[in-house]
């Protein structure tokens, strides 16, 4: 794993403890987007729609992320914003449940799961209605009019991973279908969704799998929903024969349907490229490692902070966890802003969440060791009281 | 305008005539782009969401088409794809105009503007219905129950401009409200919607915005309905206060609620650096030159290419044209080919439609008189009937 190090473009003086949010650069997405600006786009211009490959980005960039999440090459396309994606899968699976109209989002999800769920519910003028579960609780809200469930498989703020092949399971013995996020996961822990019998999944370009700022996200749909799964969202290039340009719109076969637009090429590309780096690597190594760098980073922190006013936020059992680790601090805001001053840099989430993501490809551990350090000298120095610290920024 | 065509990157040996489907790449895009990837993902990392001003650009780059398009600033906001935006826009007048059932269309649109509109009434089960009008009968069709007529202010096919201001007066006058689909006309002509009172329009990036391949679209709200217009895909960056991560959803004040997902930094950077080209180019002028080199096209066409099998496909009236024009040929897909290898650069379109498009931006008188005399080359010597041209690709 060390060598897989030098895939990427790391600044030195930084222990950057945020990959779960925005994965660093590897080298070659930064190859691949000069050459796609200077090269195919500006020599070779509307020739490189064929020549360049740029049609098919969408089926070949879904097609290296399947072996990362379980799935067949033909079961993922990358399209659009996870947004967009949790939208197209949530009504998409609605229909294929006709006659059950309830959608079931849990409280403290990341927003957008919830308030695209609330999205696909409110457009069908109360065919579907919405419901927000409480906390832990959405699998026993799950019942004969349940059409669709939407869950993490690894959660946003506190690391934790949901049992995806028991939730799938569960909602099945009930009648209902599951969408599963896996913005947080995919790229980090081993995620399985043909072993779970999953349905439906969306996950997030650039994070783990570091597609750069804003990169397409990914849709997943399993084989055995394809014939009869439609998108909501039928954009041209979705279309069959989209270059017919008929007035009626014919679906394409299989997972190309769930394209809608033309696909944004320079982000497609830095993804494409940056997928590279998990060419021959072993998944269970990736996530072995990554829960490693977890653990002892919670082991250190308890040893080395003890007293400084910080609760671990995540499951303490590496199996329960994803790739990042939540601690809380009641001045968690002003902290991370000093933490990051000193070169460690995590998020925050508010009310109190500091948030540490130890991507396996480039996090080593010797960054978690001196990073619980510095955390120790801004603790214990209070470094943080320094006002400079606590005023809100929009982004942290 | 002459000094213009230096801000961008172009072959040698090609006239390129298929600027209003990929715009030539500007050299400030390109520049850009290496440094947003190397330097502000690659240093910046997770800061230059702030740092960089990354989590502003859908306002901003918004903000810098306004001006091409007749709209304020806080009217336009760059985000997703014109599919996607389409969608949103449709229901969103349609929700406007409640108690009202129709979203029309018409045979001939760029097909994604009527896969669209009947997306948005799909998912309605039942409370919007679509009807596709025959080409030219679309506003012969406003009654009563008309919510919103989609139409495209300049025709992708035959470059024909539509009247803006009148036909918006006539489904006003209806009582409906009017989607526009500027994707070929802004960047080529001038478009006034605050002069036409228009309600809301879409568009495209990477055409005459010369934004690159897929880049983000924009969608387009009058001041007067933002109040009261509803974005149905209420993804994580429209909330009001997305960096709170509430479970509810609330929407931005103004444009930015229209915002979905995460933007995608690198196609987001790109168009923001493209249009930079236009500052302080005069709309009259770039309108002006692109219908001069259109028609000295159809003048040359006419004179050198007589009796060798074309036909004009566009309005004559350079008033009613856009800057691109259209011309008939019973063997057009092979004679592109030959063109194209020629390095004469336009596209085809079924079944027998050549199109050449004029970037004002670019292209020169002489590249226009060159051209002509390839094509008559290409015609009268009939290279076209070698058999390597007659095999079709994906996308011509």
């Amino acid at each position: 794993m060390a060598s897989v190090r030098e895939a990427f473009v790391l600044p030195s003086g930084v222990i950057y403890l945020d990959g779960n949010s925005l994965g660093a650069l590897p080298r070659s997405a930064l190859d691949r987007v000069r050459a796609v600006a200077g090269e195919e786009w500006g020599r070779g211009l509307i020739g490189s729609w064929v020549g360049a490959g740029w049609i098919d980005l969408p089926r070949r960039v879904g097609a290296k992320i399947a072996p990362l999440i379980g799935a067949a090459a033909d079961e993922v396309v990358a399209a659009d914003s996870t947004s967009v994606n949790l939208f197209k899968a949530v009504l998409a699976a609605a229909d294929l449940n006709g006659g059950r109209s309830m959608v079931l989002t849990e409280r403290g999800e990341f927003p957008t799961d919830t308030y695209m769920a609330a999205a696909a519910a409110a457009v069908t003028r109360g065919a579907l209605r919405h419901r927000l579960c409480d906390e832990g609780t959405v699998a026993g809200a799950l019942d004969a009019d349940t059409a669709v469930m939407v869950v993490s498989h690894v959660h946003y703020r506190s690391g934790e991973v949901r049992d995806m092949a028991g939730l799938t399971a569960q909602a099945h013995a009930a009648g209902a279908l599951v969408v599963w996020d896996l913005s947080h996961a995919a790229g980090a822990v081993r995620v399985d969704l043909g072993g779970a019998n999953a349905d439906f999944a969306v996950g997030c370009g650039y994070k783990y799998l570091n597609g750069g700022p804003g990169a397409p996200a990914y849709l997943y749909v399993a084989r055995r929903h394809q014939a009869l799964a439609r998108s909501p969202l039928t954009g041209w290039l979705g279309h069959a024969a989209p270059f017919a340009f008929a007035d009626s719109y014919e679906p394409a076969g299989g997972i190309a349907r769930f394209v809608c637009g033309t696909p944004g090429v320079l982000g497609m590309s830095a993804l494409d490229a940056a997928l590279d780096v998990f060419a021959g690597l072993d998944g269970v190594a990736v996530e072995r490692k990554g829960r490693a760098l977890g653990t002892l980073f919670i082991d250190l922190v308890e040893r080395r902070c003890a007293g400084l006013g910080l609760a671990l936020a995540s499951p303490r059992d590496p199996a329960r966890r994803g790739c990042h680790v939540a601690l809380r601090h009641a001045h968690g805001y002003p902290v991370m802003r000093a933490l990051i001053e000193r070169g460690v840099i995590g998020d925050f989430r508010d009310p109190d969440i500091l948030r540490f993501g130890f991507a396996p490809l480039y996090t080593r551990y010797r960054d978690v060791a001196r990073a619980v350090e510095v955390v120790r000298d801004v603790l214990a120095g209070e470094s943080w009281r320094d006002p400079r610290h606590a005023a809100r920024a929009v982004v942290t």
